[in-house]
């Protein structure tokens, strides 16, 4: 353990969960590492959900994270009722339904945007900074492990500092990180990063050895991810997909490793990945928040270059894989804070292709990321706003249909809209994909409808549309029944409507 | 003349407009210069016009500009009939009507994303950019007269330049630009600036002299703007801000200079800087789009001590007062292309405190800035977009109530959406202040009716949102009610609810 705890300032610093979890009290405001669940801290805040319910008194805290949280901690705090507020992402299906019935109050945010809530100072200030390490270095600087998040800025503005010091994460991980963390607005200069691969700041956190009240060792992997085979829908995303971008590369506006590439979470997006696998394309660099199993995959197979990202979030065997054979991959990755993947400076700069999965799209080319029937938090915006507004080809995903047809995914008005018609380029679906750029919306209209609504459901678009038609306006719309779809699923299970004949 | 055309090479390229006219095919795109009625092309495109009413043959062209047209350009274009698609951005009511009408393909988009879509090369080649000057230097540089707008990159990427030098615009205009320009994405660094205040860039656009078709002498003011004066309700607006700010300099977060100030076109915008005249704020900076008649009069009133757009847009008085003083400003001004002063990497670097109008806002904070009751389009987005997303104080203004109060500017659900929830900090109206950092959507709903509905609809939205909490869901909302405000608005000419008792 001793080559992990280097810092010999910091050998009586060492405490049980349990004692460092005792220091929190009631009303405080945390900052927790984790992002997509990786390199969360995984003991302090369930020991603290123990106590809590032990106490049998009312007590809350504010849980700041980098994003999602695995090792059921998100599960097991929101169920112990001790979380007041929760920002800025999360994924959990025991905090979703507490979200969602109003009794935690979860906000929302641009992944890039917190780092800068918190530095101006408006949020109530960070009491403890929980933070997962893989190493503390002679000098005290923390290593991260599998993620950044917002350690970086949690840890400069905390009150306290407690370290998870993870003796099951690979030691090999110290060197990928690189923590660059920009002044205050207005004091700040150009942050210097031009290519996937730079190196603009230091390997490890800096932290005044003072503020670490304690260190919990600990020993456990980071929950693995439950990525879903690619199928023949996301296979047809992909397909669609790359048939695009080979003809941006004829039209001369792309290169064969065509530009730093991001991608969301999740399955679909993984499927995307993966099929850039028997592409032709070559020499890609990613510049993302999470690296999932299919980045790793285009690693093996020499397709991908360089990846940064934020987190490495990975299936179980490939989690296995990947960590006993970290060594080859560390020279061809780096994790950033996700102030850093996700800056808008740096996503314009390079021109990313950023790809994102919708919940639904309407036929104008808005986009709903987050609120399912435009009431029902999923998980959140993440990324994909800092992404979309400021990528070179701001890229939505999404199979047609949902629940066995019953849910278009494409509908007259989007029900909640996190991604305007002002940011949204492409939209794909198994069925096709519709090229938005520089189209006014009555053009947009027909080309989403034929292109990427499953045919179950384009005759009643076209139905709404030509009805908006009558209506007039530059985006028409007949406001009475822009949300007839969503109302009729509500009411009687599905969005489609019945057949005259049937009724 | 001569002492404005330096350039002896282009002596023999003078010719009337009409000749310049007669060179613009059917079916080509053309890139004017102008931005919020300043420094317009003002006579080719109007000879065009009548060129093609002559010729009694269909005839269309696109017309990119900067933003909206003076000298009725605009108007006289879209009655000729002869705008195929226009982007990004229009005021004109003449245009507005064949927008909506269908008629004429408008492309609403962010500000700072026109240039990216024409480095691309996505769009149809522009094929001649017609843009207004001051003077054309001895080695052929373009220097603007009183907006740069998106000029630069159209003379950049057009096959032809046609320059309007315009003998009516200030001689002294010269020396006020900074044209900066960035490379394709994936090839530029940082862009550089860091104060309001910096020079990065050459004082006029550099050209390839073989581009230079012809040279349209032309001797016109740019059409005035038309402000309406401050009134109560925009002086109430203008009073809560200032007294939010002051409660921000109080808290620490900022100082009584502030941050560099943006603000959008309009009188409301221009009614709230005329509320800084009197407050205690000092050595004030703006890095805005358009410098309106408030920002000359702090200017004067030593309140401002720099002040950074893209656009000079003045009231008739205003205009000759500032224009035949203009030495006096020259070295408090800069102009700007409108990538630069729309730009997300500058904005966010100097953390602007950004000040637009909305034309409705919903209770979670949803921000309609351009299509009227969802459909028809008034302006456009502009830089709205640009500036909230990343300023560090993204504030809408608007009056609470419109119509003499048959419309209520809080709604339920916005009925167009331009700026989620996510981007939008304050709302302001005369009624209060809704400060929504950190909220999540159940807290900024009370939050926002309390504050900024008019007293006429707050029962009326207080009723919503309560039937709306009996779904639930994290953006409680009761979708088959959602726009009935908009549709009462339609069929009865008032958003208001009768009272029971007089039905």
């Amino acid at each position: 353990m001793w080559e992990r705890l280097r810092d010999k300032r910091m050998a009586d610093k060492i405490v049980t969960a349990e004692v460092a979890a005792g220091w929190i009290e009631d009303g405080m405001t945390i900052g927790l590492s984790g992002f997509t669940r990786a390199g969360d801290a995984k003991v302090v805040t369930l020991a603290l959900a123990e106590l809590a319910k032990k106490e049998h008194k009312p007590f809350g805290v504010n849980v700041y994270t980098g994003a999602s949280l695995g090792s059921d901690v998100d599960a097991v705090m929101a169920e112990a009722g001790i979380i007041m507020k929760r920002l800025p992402f999360q994924a959990d299906p025991v905090m979703r339904k507490k979200i969602n019935d109003g009794s935690l109050m979860f906000v929302d945010q641009h992944l890039s945007h917190t780092a800068e809530l918190i530095r101006e100072g408006f949020m109530a200030p960070i009491d403890y900074a929980i933070v997962e390490a893989v190493a503390i270095t002679e000098d005290g600087m923390i290593i991260p492990s599998t993620s950044v998040g917002n350690s970086n800025i949690f840890v400069e503005y905390a009150k306290h500092v407690i370290i998870e010091l993870n003796l099951a994460q690979s030691p090999e991980l110290e060197g990928v990180h690189d923590i660059y963390t920009p002044a205050r607005q207005g004091e700040r200069g150009p942050i210097p990063l031009t290519t996937v691969d730079q190196r603009i700041g230091t390997v490890g956190i800096p932290v005044d050895v003072e503020k670490i009240r304690g260190i919990v060792v600990t020993n456990q992997l980071d929950s693995p991810s439950t990525i879903v085979e690619p199928d023949e829908e996301t296979a047809q995303i992909a397909a669609h997909l790359i048939e695009f971008l080979r003809q941006e590369v004829k039209q001369g506006r792309l290169t064969n490793s065509l530009a730093p590439l991001q991608s969301g979470i999740g399955s679909v997006a993984n499927a995307v990945f993966n099929g850039f696998l028997e592409s032709e394309f070559t020499d890609l660099t990613v510049f993302s928040e999470v690296l999932q199993d299919a980045v790793f995959d285009l690693l093996d197979a020499g397709k991908i270059s360089f990846a940064s990202g934020c987190s490495i979030t990975l299936t179980a065997d490939k989690m296995k894989q990947v960590m006993d054979n970290f060594s080859s991959y560390r020279d061809k990755l780096m994790l950033r804070p996700q102030e850093i993947t996700n800056h808008p400076e740096l996503i314009r700069r390079m021109g990313l292709i950023s790809i994102n999965t919708a919940i639904e799209a309407d036929i104008y080319g808005n986009v709903n990321s987050t609120n399912v029937s435009g009431t029902k938090m999923m998980n959140g915006i993440g990324g994909s706003g800092d992404f979309a507004r400021n990528s070179r080809l701001g890229i939505f995903v999404t199979k047609s249909i949902a629940k066995g047809g019953k849910v278009s995914s494409i509908v007259p008005f989007a029900s909640h809209v996190d991604h305007t018609e002002h940011d949204v380029d492409i939209i794909v679906t198994e069925q096709g994909l519709a090229d938005l750029r520089g189209l006014a919306p009555r053009e947009r209209a027909l080309k989403i409808i034929d292109n990427c609504a499953h045919p179950l459901y384009r005759d009643q678009l076209r139905a709404y549309y030509e009805e908006a038609l009558t209506r007039g306006g530059h985006t028409p719309h007949v406001l009475e029944k822009a949300f007839s779809w969503h109302v009729r699923y509500a009411q009687e299970g599905t969005m489609l409507e019945q057949a005259p004949a049937l009724v």
